[in-house]
C-alpha cells in the first residue's frame, strides 16, 4: 500500500511544485507502493509547433511521477531531491492524453532509482520517452 | 563564426519554443560557434519553497542552450531534436543570476553531442547541475 | 521471431567481440524478437576483492544483451554500434549466476534503443544494475 | 595537491582491479587533486575486427579515470563505488594511445560525480568518447 495519498501528493504538489501548473489538470489513475501512473491531458499550452508536446513538459511530467514513485514507498518526505535524470526521446507525441507510468526499481536508506515511461493514450508499446531517475533520500534526523 | 545570430535564435524561441517563455529574460553572453553562455535572471517564478530554482527550468535552460550550440554549428536548422538529455544535480542554486555555458563536444552529420554546466553568477567552480545531450539532426533533405 | 539464432550470435561473438571470452559461458535462456536473457556463471576471474562482481563485466555483459536485442530485430547486422550506455548500479552482487534479462523498447530506421536488467539468480526484484542503451543502426547500403 | 600517490594507486589497481590488468601497461601521466589523466597504449587485445578498441575497455579504462579521480580528492578510500556511468560513444577510435583525461566536477560528502573524454593521442578536439559518473562515498565510520 503507498505511503501517501492522493490528495496528500496534490497538496505537495500546490504548494511545493509551482511547475507543475504547467501541467493543467493531471489525474492519478494509479498510485500504489513504487507503482504510479498518471493520465495529462494535452492541450494547447503544452505545444510546440509542429503539434508536439515540448521537451521540458515531457520530463517534468516524468520527474513528478519520479518523485510521487519516491513518497509512495517513503511518505511524505518533502526534502527528497532528484540527483540524476536521463531521459531518452523516442518519438513525437501526438494530442492524445500523455500516459506516465513508474516503477520504482530501488529504494534504499540513501538512494532511490527508477523509471517512467510516458505514451500516448492507447500507444503503450509505441512510447513517447523513457525516464530513468535517482533521488537522493535525506536521512531521518533531516527530514 | 557561429552560423546563427542571438536575434536569430531569439525569433525561434518565441515562434517555436513556448516553454522559453518561463526563463523570463535570458541574455545571450556568447554565441560563438560551438561555444554558448546564457544569463537567466533568477525570479519568484522560478523557484520552490526553500529559495531554490525548479529543476524543470534548470533543464529547460540546459536544452536550450544545447539547442543554441547545435545551431551555432550548423545554421537554423528547426527540425534538430534531442534524442537524449542526462541531467546531474549537484547543489542547489540561491537567487543570483543563473549562468548557463555550453560547449559542443561532437558534432557529425546525424549526432550532435555536448555539454552545459549551470552555475550560480560568480561560483563556476560549484556548479549547480551538469547536463549532457545528443541532438539527432535532419537529413539534409529533410530540413 | 527473432531475426538471428542463438548460433549465429554465437559465431559473431567469438569473431567479433573478443571481450565476451571475459565473460565465460555465456547462456541464452531466450532469444526472442526484442526479448533476450542471458546467464552468466560467476566464477572468480569475474570478481573484485570483497567477492563482487567487478563493473566492467556488468556493463560488458549488459551491452552483449543490447546488442542480441538489436540483432533479433533487424538480423545480423554487424556495423550498429553502441552510442549511448547509462548504467545505474543498484547493489553488489554475489556468487550466484547472473541473470540479464533485456526489452527492446523502441527499434526505428536509425536508433534503438532498450533496457537491461541484471540480477542475480532467484532474486529478480532485488536487481543488481539497470542498464539503458542507444544503438545506432548504419543505413541499409552501409551494411 | 593529490592525497594520493601513483604508486599507491597502482597498488590497489594490483590488488583490487583485476580488469585492470586488461589495460596493459597504463602510464598516469597526470594525477592532480580532481585532475587525472592516463595513457593506455593500445595493442592487439583491445581491438575489435575493424582496428577499433572494445566499448568495455573504454568504459573501463573511463571508470579507472573516475576513481581516481575520487581518491585524488578524499585518499585511498576503498569501498568508494561506481553509482553511475553515462558513456557515449562519438567516434571509433584508431591504433594510437588512448588518453582518458578527466576533471572531478563536484566532490561532496556523499556522492562526487565528474567526467572524463577519452581521445586518440594527439586529436583532443575530436574525442572518442565522453563519460560522465557518480561515486558514492562511504561515511567515515565505514571507510
Amino acid at each position: 500500500m503507498a505511503r501517501i495519498t492522493v490528495p496528500e501528493i496534490e497538496t505537495i504538489m500546490a504548494e511545493e511544485l509551482p511547475f507543475a501548473a504547467n501541467f493543467g489538470e493531471v489525474v492519478f489513475e494509479r498510485l500504489e507502493d513504487g507503482d504510479v501512473m498518471i493520465r495529462m491531458p494535452v492541450d494547447a499550452s503544452h505545444m510546440r509547433p509542429g503539434g508536439t508536446v515540448s521537451g521540458p513538459v515531457l520530463k517534468g511530467l516524468a520527474d513528478l511521477v519520479m518523485y510521487a514513485l519516491v513518497l509512495s514507498r517513503i511518505g511524505p518526505v518533502k526534502l527528497a531531491v532528484t540527483t540524476n535524470l536521463t531521459a531518452n526521446f523516442l518519438r513525437r507525441p501526438g494530442t492524445a492524453d500523455l500516459m506516465a507510468e513508474g516503477r520504482l526499481i530501488k529504494c534504499g536508506k540513501r538512494l532511490a532509482y527508477g523509471e517512467v515511461t510516458l505514451y500516448s493514450d492507447g500507444e503503450p508499446d509505441d512510447p513517447v520517452c523513457h525516464v530513468t531517475s535517482t533521488y537522493s533520500i535525506p536521512p531521518p534526523e533531516a527530514r
